[in-house]
């Protein structure tokens, strides 16, 4: 081993892992220079082949545990001491990008590498984590393998999700070797870090290189139904009509207003369907989602609130029946102080333009939270566009993100 | 023959027009009660036959024309008079009901038995006419047989039209042996009367048996397409999306504002899809469909010029792209006065409560009006509800309706 550098001065080899991001890359391209490669299919297992080959020549011992999560993990002097931890997921949409998960996976490796470049060696041990099926395309629940290692999901319960063939994540697991024999979380972590693209337009629109991740927006959705009655377009005059459609564009006015509440908050209508749809009937019902994120559960109560009151308001004034179900709910999450701290200390050191930033998306890192001090490290995507193939960053702001995970990871594993 | 009676006195028999009614309604009937009797099917040339069978028992010669038009005479004094001609058609919607359209043409044959009944000549020929597909639901264009006898459209147009199996209008015609030698249009009419259920609830409202109408609304119809940019529901801030449905949703109310101009202006968004319509998404692209009805052309030229002048403030105001795209334009339509003055008298001579009445639907009447002096009359319907199985009216306000259009057709036949 050559002589340790002063950790100020120290930097990831750039160049490396970008190469180490297009091999991977290579795993699910797609034409449109994306990559689909959904949860637990042979191309998942081709990439988690690529990483542990990779683990396994860096000389990190390897397990998997009971729902297929990767621990790559370096020694430490004190081995006794639970493990700093860092990863993300390798699996993508769909539609997916070259970046989102993956560059928390090879970000983390390359820690590991340029540790052992440098033959620096840390008290505590440190881990490369990767999680099975962040994206829940294929299988449902999302996040489900770190939130099983969070104690969230039961193992059986995420063993027994199916995906649209009827296939059951366990019967996917077994098939691609990956169902390990380590236990599922019950054991302490040091601090947990994850690198990941910001998956929206902040960094690149306020020209900062790095995003120091607070915290993530919890988040609460709805499925909102109205009810009218159709009717011709032609004979029935429009002071008696109980058109849906009409009722539901005042709500979506009204989920726009609440999103704007507060600077972190968020209002989204993102699907709707109309009944029945045809170009000369009045719409008899019209369902349509709701999607409220916010940084205290407050926010979300007082948005819940507001449109519900709304809801009640339009019901009377159109005629109409409104329902409102709840759908899907996560709390807010806020990192831990010294974990965040760790992460605004790197970029300080090193120079880079950096913010504060929320987390408006879910990430394993949120479920992880609940059981250990963690931090997040955005980088910026270009026009902020992610779960799409036209994805992408560049080597200099990767790099760069990847030498404040570095920073931070030498910060807590001493 | 029998002595005749004076006119006032004469009534139609109101069980034989139900009975009629009710035995036509039983060619393809649906188990909820309503008819499903598309256009040009075996079900059709069941109707047909039954129709054809009635008229040729009461003695009426027979022609057909060369898109199917059924033409069944009674003669008149005056054999080289231009014809009183009354009728609709037999086709249904898909989930159609029992008296849209029939009733046209039931309450037709029920005025010549009455006149048998009765030993009643006319001193010009009487016409019962059944239109080939007034409702467009198998082929387009709606009402194209009349308005192929009306000149709008050619015979080779009428007939190349095809279904959604790839099936040509004039195959099934030939098919179901009723193509017919006769030339379609181009011969004078003395005058042509429609009865019709009302297809909205404005007699029921008002407590009127009788409709006089005066004429039907014109139709202008836009897709709309807003273009905005997919973005993540979560880490994309409120003031930085452009929400293609949020644009979609000022629109909406603009149009349901601007069909509130006049009395019987009409403004109808019936139908939407948005994309990618994913519940974490701002919506990139919404497309709609706006129906504008009026009674004139300068009300359909106020309401579209609104509509642009919405559009163009949204899209500046949400950085939105916004085409509007013309798909259909019917001009309004006035019945002839004195067709519509024979109605009014003979709603007023026998006492039936009633009111003057625009159409906001397309019928026959209203291509048939370019070409002979013509009126409609209503019924009332229950609870407006028409294109629908449940479509219901009742024995009494059917046999007003067919009274009324025996007092108006002795008008005009003289």
């Amino acid at each position: 081993m050559r002589a340790p550098v002063e950790a100020g001065a120290l930097r990831i080899n750039s160049e490396r892992l970008w190469g180490s991001l297009m091999e991977m890359a290579k795993i699910g391209a797609t034409p449109k220079g994306g990559v689909k490669r959904l949860t637990l299919t042979d191309l998942d297992r081709q990439s988690r082949d690529l990483f542990v080959s990779w683990c396994k020549a860096a000389g990190l011992s390897v397990t998997v545990d009971g729902v297929g999560n990767i621990f790559a993990r370096r020694r430490g002097r004190n081995e006794a001491a639970p493990p700093v931890v860092s990863g993300s997921h390798l699996d993508t949409q769909p539609s997916g990008g070259r970046f989102d998960g993956c560059y928390g996976v090879m970000a983390a490796l390359e820690v590991v590498r340029t540790l052992d470049d440098h033959g620096i060696e840390t008290d505590a041990p440190f881990e490369i984590a990767m999680w099975t099926n962040e994206e829940g395309s294929r299988f449902l629940p999302v996040m489900g393998a770190s939130g099983a290692f969070a104690g969230v999901h039961s193992v059986d319960e995420i063993r027994e999700a199916r995906d649209v063939d009827g296939v059951s994540f366990g019967d996917a697991l077994d098939a691609i070797g990956y169902a390990g024999a380590a236990p599922v979380g019950g054991r302490p972590l040091a601090a947990y870090f994850e690198a990941h693209i910001e998956q929206g337009p902040l960094l690149e629109n306020t020209g900062n290189t790095v995003g120091v991740v607070t915290g993530a927006l919890g988040q609460r959705w709805f499925e909102v139904t109205v009810t009218g009655m159709d009717a011709h377009a032609g004979p029935t005059p429009m002071h008696l009509r109980r058109d849906a459609l009409l009722g539901a564009s005042f709500l979506i006015q009204e989920v726009n207003r609440l999103g704007k509440l507060t600077e972190h908050s968020r209002g989204t209508v993102g699907m709707i369907a109309s009944r029945p749809n045809s170009r000369n009937v009045v719409p008899g019902e019209t369902v349509f989602s709701v999607d409220f994120r916010d940084t205290d559960v407050s926010g979300l109560d007082r948005m819940e609130q507001g449109l519900r009151a709304a809801a009640g308001n339009i019901a009377a004034e159109h005629g109409l029946g409104i329902d409102m179900r709840q759908t899907v709910f996560f709390p807010p999450c806020e990192f831990d102080r010294t974990c965040v701290a760790a992460v605004r200390a790197g970029a300080e050191r090193l120079g880079y333009p950096h913010m504060d930033i929320v987390s408006g998306a879910g990430h394993d890192a949120v479920y992880i939270a609940r059981v250990a001090p963690a931090a997040m490290i955005f980088v910026p995507c270009e026009g902020g566009i992610s779960h799409n193939e036209i994805e992408n960053a560049t080597p200099e702001d990767l790099a760069a993100g990847c030498n404040v995970l570095l920073q931070a990871v030498l910060a807590r594993a001493g």
